[in-house]
């Protein structure tokens, strides 16, 4: 019997100009289209939005974190509440990651930075060791030490029950040199067994395990790890460690990675957000991509747009309009007038603005629920554009100028 | 012509055993079933919910304060974006109150402390002073010395276009002696007339305006303060100044006040939303009642529940669980199990808990809904039960005992 009866990833299409391709990936709560974009309730909950109005916003999938549901409200208790799908009250497909990446990037830089390389010079404080037998580490709720090892990982992500789990790494920071990350990612691809050993043992059929791709900025890593993760029996692959220090680092080396994965399964962009970043990942091959970034931004009032919106006040990676500039005080329109969001048809930007200006946390929920549907309209119109071989005449319409 | 040819209200049912009743209050922006319940939307956003979602739990009417709008983003503002109704997104009833309560009150206690006369010894600081022409004082968001008069509250007020306004008056703490009271009942009196004849002067008959009684805690003056609302062409009365120390003071004072008042015209309790009080305002033959308490209580963690549900833990007003409370933990039902509200149709009271913890503001959103839905579906079993004469049966499922 397969590993993963209740899963399937089916590639309908293949884009004749790049890697880009069109997928369905099934799971036991639906089936997912692909190039897909999951969005990050991390603890559990969506930032301003109810799962029915994600769901509207053409949502497919979302993603919780095993670090911050370990430790509040515990996998104990969402198990006995019936599992995450119930006890958040989405039944749509579901993926939670392993826990290490929190307690590696917690409490220093954000998750972002510390994939593309930035402002990562030394542990976090909530960080005590890495041994053989997992990452030791302090609760950031209460301050406990706690080991998360990668048993542990899988049996938390067990109890929680997202469809798409994935396997604990070590999520190596850019600064280290080749050697570290030599060693890093043998530690990694040892934990990789024990969490894939895990998961064989207590298999249901209702969840899909995936392997990580490490190796850093270094090809014959990359080639080791790909080498690795091809040859044991992973659902999917997500690309791992770290991606660089640049834009075009980062580009170069999923390009490089991609090209070394086993073809027929999904591969998922860790942490990656941008529209310009989706637009490079899809040609390169890449089917989900998670980032808490679209939420994170309607928090600080940007609402996401597509080039034809950017104005000099987009701020320096453009892609959105920041609805707290006064120039938006008296602007009736709405966000973006061919949107359909439901923010789009009842909200002004001046009545965001307001919102905004009075921290009002209606201005929130507005603009997550913009940027929801943006992205999952995006990722619709990329699918539609791979099916037709014009993802280079439709990355224009999104993304202003290559940056 | 009639002052207000766009409005009525049409008294349909009267009960037997006590002076309440039900009424149709008819506005050009439909018509309101009372005895009703409106929901603060202070700044022009209900905090944490949707004007579709507040009409979907049933809301029939909100409110807007002309004190924080007139600051922040300015009636100027509202006005050139095409009223308050389209601005906020709003296409029911609403009604804004003069912007003196605020100016009063601001800075010192809550609404509530005010009217109920907690707390207040002396004025606010951001009240500088009253003159016979208006109540001066400095902005809250940038300490700009401002001064608000009767005329301009009109002016403001029929620049958000609210269908219910209201005559601006001096709000009375409630520790000044009788002469301060009767003093200053004379002045609201006067600012009355200034307001009504304001009105008069712009009126497009979109607009209804209400007068307020004043006369404090004395039989004689609330006599006074009676007869002047009545001998002039207000739509409504609202009733004002204070109504005491204690809940059994305002409930005498609201049956006194109430037996003076023109029995055909609509009148409003300003500022009180507790169950137990609007049973009891009800039967003194209250048509509305506003208070922010429903929301504010929600994004405490409070959830409004029917008797059988209270708890030891519901606190000294009783009327409400707190989810923060640990014993919901690991509650897997729902805040109320017969209630048909969004949030109890797919939160239990675990994840509620969960989300107060995490400090998500998506309980914030759930709960607010929740309390919504829970006053509106309150209202409409008084209405039901003043249909078949039975308030004080319906009572006892609402309120475990009279506090």
């Amino acid at each position: 019997m397969s590993l993963y009866p209740h899963f399937n990833f089916n590639i309908t299409h293949r884009s004749s100009s790049s890697r880009a391709r069109l997928g369905l990936l099934e799971t036991p709560h639906g089936t997912i289209k692909t190039p897909a974009f999951i969005f990050c309730a991390t603890k559990g909950a969506i930032k301003g939005a109810f799962p029915q109005e994600m769901k509207t916003a053409g949502t497919q999938i979302i993603l919780s974190n095993t670090y911050h549901m370990m430790l509040q409200p515990g996998g104990d208790l969402v198990e006995k509440m019936g599992g995450l799908h119930k006890f958040i009250g989405w039944d749509g497909p579901m993926l939670t990651d392993s826990g290490g990446y929190q307690i590696f990037s917690l409490g220093y830089g954000s998750v972002a930075s510390e994939i593309k390389g930035k402002r990562m010079n030394h542990r976090p404080k909530t960080m005590l060791k890495i041994t053989e037998e997992g990452a030791h580490f302090k609760s950031y709720i209460d301050g406990q030490r706690l080991l998360l090892t990668p048993e542990r990982s899988i049996e938390i992500q067990r109890q929680l029950g997202a469809d798409l789990i994935v396997v604990l790494d070590e999520c190596t920071p850019f600064h280290v040199d080749k050697s570290y990350t030599e060693r890093s990612m043998h530690l990694s691809h040892r934990w990789a067994l024990r969490s894939l050993a895990e998961f064989q043992r207590c298999n249901d059929g209702r969840q899909a395990l995936y392997g990580i791709i490490q190796g850093g900025v270094y090809e014959d890593l990359r080639q080791q790890g790909a080498a690795f993760v091809n040859s044991h029996p992973f659902f999917g692959h997500a690309v791992g460690g770290s991606l660089g220090a640049s834009k075009d680092q980062m580009q170069a080396i999923v390009e490089m990675t991609l090209g070394m994965l086993s073809p027929e399964r999904p591969v998922h962009l860790l942490g990656i957000g941008g529209i310009s970043d989706i637009f490079n990942g899809v040609e390169q091959g890449i089917d989900t991509f998670d980032c808490v970034h679209p939420t994170r931004l309607a928090r600080h009032g940007g609402a996401l747009v597509k080039a034809e919106h950017w104005t000099r006040y987009s701020g320096s990676g453009g892609e959105h309009i920041n609805l707290r500039n006064k120039i938006y005080r008296d602007d009736s329109r709405p966000v973006d007038e061919s949107c359909r969001c439901s923010t789009c048809q009842i909200f002004s930007r001046a009545y965001l603005h307001h919102l905004l200006k009075a921290q009002e946390m209606l201005a929130l929920q507005a603009l997550t629920l913009h940027n929801v549907y943006f992205m999952n309209q995006l990722l619709q119109a990329i699918r539609e554009a791979i099916r037709t071989d014009s993802l280079s005449t439709e990355r224009k319409k999104w993304v202003k100028a290559d940056l």
